[in-house]
């Protein structure tokens, strides 16, 4: 019988079966950011236990409210700043080098095919799209890893995507995965891995891939997981190229982190997804999605581009090309977060930063900040944001606020409307 | 007897004097910001008296914490968005377009010399450099000057501050001000108006008297004030040319608005500052002014570079060739807050982004923020930061934080050393 990818990486680095079905599985990394990993320092200080389990394992970095909002975000800066320091965390981004976690580490070659990854953090599961295992966990799983480097994982069912087809002109991985949602409901993978393969898969960017693995969680999934190939190797080569004789060397060695064929699936879907149309949710919860069509002429009040989701340089080239030359709508605010210090000085070379700042949007610095509503685009009551991040839930950019989650294009083109509407690059 | 240009323009505002000494002015500005604004309107509709003297005399911004950082300040914006809009309030400046209110309302020419000018901000007082009365109110006196378009104040007793000699390279108009709050002390222009004259205030830019304005404040000035000149007269061009035949008519309307030689001063200093050195403060009060050489070594953990005292292009501009090619320490977190949309687009076109971006600095959209720890950079419990903003009171940018005061080029170079330090620019 054959394996899974997660399977095989559970195989590979399973230390310990403590009880039936709980797998301790060794940690090739731990990452970090400053909202949950000083509730765990400050734990582990409190119990004497202020250790590490290996330092160039762990990386760390300050995204979620930075510059600091107030005194409290600006303490847990520094919990994380003094801990990475104490320890000799060397790979610590601080305000001015630092982004969005799930864009930052990968951009800096910290995720490898076949890897375990935790992080406390829910979209954890956006690195699976180098291959990876890599799952969000709370405050004791975060200690246990930082500690101990092991974290307990069930055996990982998995639910395999098969994507068929070819996307039209103008609808991307954000639609895919919103529209797999849809598919699966918001606990359809409870618990399990979600495989993300196919032709369409095989055509993706690193970037789509990541916005593929990103909303899996919102499907319930504790991982989604593409299976690494020359696009993976080409996007890691500069961080591989000491290690393999060439891409093809790299390759094979990766290769092994693939399903057999005759692996053991929950369940198998299989969608020719040729004509998808970009989709945007309507509601509270990620699985609530319509074609935008549908949904033409619903009020925004605010744009929002940015986010592990969609904050990529392929996502502001996208958004670019819809707002070069034009102004947004006098009734929206626009705003961007490009997702690093990376993204952001690439978008400035392209001219991709003056065209957001004179259609009219403005431009922070890298940030999570306002998907999940802690700074930099938090709502009012009964305000609306067409947003290119990963959660909708009632409240989650600003009580009593509403959020249409979308593609980067779909995103520009509300932001010039003042309204959801397709924008011109989909060719319907 | 002569008349100061505050005389002179209370002369030509006059509606009444209810009391004696009490002078009921016609205002000819009324600026609005979301923290203060909101207050005075939500007053104003509780009372049933939810109208405006004049919308094309009011001009709004969003500054303080923009983008909102939770529902408070999203809320705040909202109070101020909505009012605009329901009283045909045009110029309104939203998230995308808006700037620091002190910079962006003389960059949008709204400021003319002899002008009345009130708002719920105490840096106010900034808008003196062109020749204008402009004093910081409270929320009864905003919400009278909405409603109205009047103001009272006490008969503007002046101190006239006479700059002499010439500025040492690397010695700013900051500086300047600096050492001049120290001579007068935090207290020592309570109630009265601060006028700028001399050979080193003709030959400053608009920019620089922007700087010296601002800081009238923090000696307790109600208002700075320079003379219109054709400094002046060149900065506002474009928005008064129509007005105009030419820029020497212009001059000859404005130079009605200086100074009497037979004026009557609460007192004159005289001061030659050739010898002045680069100043920063090292207390908790604006007066606590040192030459930066005696406070070398001082360890700091965040530079700011920004703000209504220093985030305009001239600032950006010294910072940026003090940075060139070089990389920030790693101990210290470099931020820096265009003041508007527009220097920030010319910092952009100029490389300036770029050079800020490349030594490790933090680039936020145009606000307000950390300079009073509102937001994007508020301080730990026992950090220091080098700051090109105006207070450096207790707590100002984060409880148990330390301001120090000083000019965008001793900021930059805090930047690289880690500690205060003189930077190259300063030939001593």
């Amino acid at each position: 019988m054959g394996k899974t990818i997660a399977e095989k990486i559970f195989d590979a680095h399973r230390v310990n079966m403590p009880f039936p079905d709980t797998h301790v599985l060794k940690l090739d990394r731990v990452f970090c950011h400053e909202i949950t990993t000083p509730i765990a320092i400050t734990d582990l200080m409190a119990r004497g236990m202020d250790r590490v389990f290996d330092p160039t394992k762990i990386k760390a970095v300050i995204d979620h409210v930075t510059p600091a909002k107030d005194s409290k975000t600006a303490e847990q800066g520094k919990i994380l700043r003094d801990w990475a320091k104490r320890h000799n965390i060397k790979d610590f981004f601080d305000v001015g080098r630092n982004g969005v976690c799930h864009a930052i580490f990968p951009e800096k070659g910290f995720v490898r095919p076949g890897y375990t990854i935790i992080m406390g953090d829910s979209h954890t599961c956006t690195h699976g799209a180098f291959g990876a295992f890599a799952a969000g966990v709370g405050t004791t799983d975060l200690e246990v890893g930082i500690l101990k480097g092991v974290c307990s994982f069930h055996h990982p069912e998995t639910i395999k995507i098969e994507l068929n087809g070819k996307l039209k002109p103008g609808v991307y991985a954000k639609d895919v995965i919103l529209f797999i949602i849809k598919e699966l409901t918001v606990n359809g993978a409870t618990n399990k891995v979600i495989e993300f393969t196919g032709p369409v898969v095989d055509k993706m960017s690193m970037e789509s891939r990541m916005t593929l693995c990103n909303m899996a969680i919102e499907a319930g999934g504790t991982s989604g997981i593409c299976y690494p190939d020359m696009t993976t190797v080409e996007y890691l080569w500069d961080f591989i190229k000491d290690e393999f004789e060439s891409k093809e060397e790299a390759l094979e060695e990766y290769s092994k982190w693939v399903s057999d064929e005759d692996a053991s699936y929950e369940k198998v879907h299989t969608y020719d997804i040729s004509e998808l149309e970009p989709m945007v949710t309507f509601g509270y919860k990620p699985d609530q999605v319509k074609p935008v069509k549908e949904m033409e002429g619903t009020k925004i009040d605010q744009v929002y581009i940015g986010s592990c989701t969609n904050g990529r340089i392929e996502d502001l080239r996208i958004a670019a090309s819809v707002l070069k030359d034009k102004k947004i709508s006098d009734d929206v605010r626009g705003i961007v977060s490009p997702a690093t210090p990376e993204i952001y000085s690439i978008a400035l070379k392209e001219g991709i930063i003056e065209i957001f700042q004179d259609a009219g949007f403005c431009v922070t610095n890298p940030t999570c900040g306002a998907c999940l509503g802690m700074s930099n685009g938090v709502l009012a009551e009964g305000e609306a944001c067409a947003s290119t991040t990963n959660r909708n839930f009632n409240g989650r950019m600003g009580k009593g606020g509403m959020v249409h989650l979308m593609s980067p294009a779909t995103a520009a083109k509300a932001a010039i409307e003042g309204e959801i509407k397709n924008s011109e690059l989909y060719k319907g």
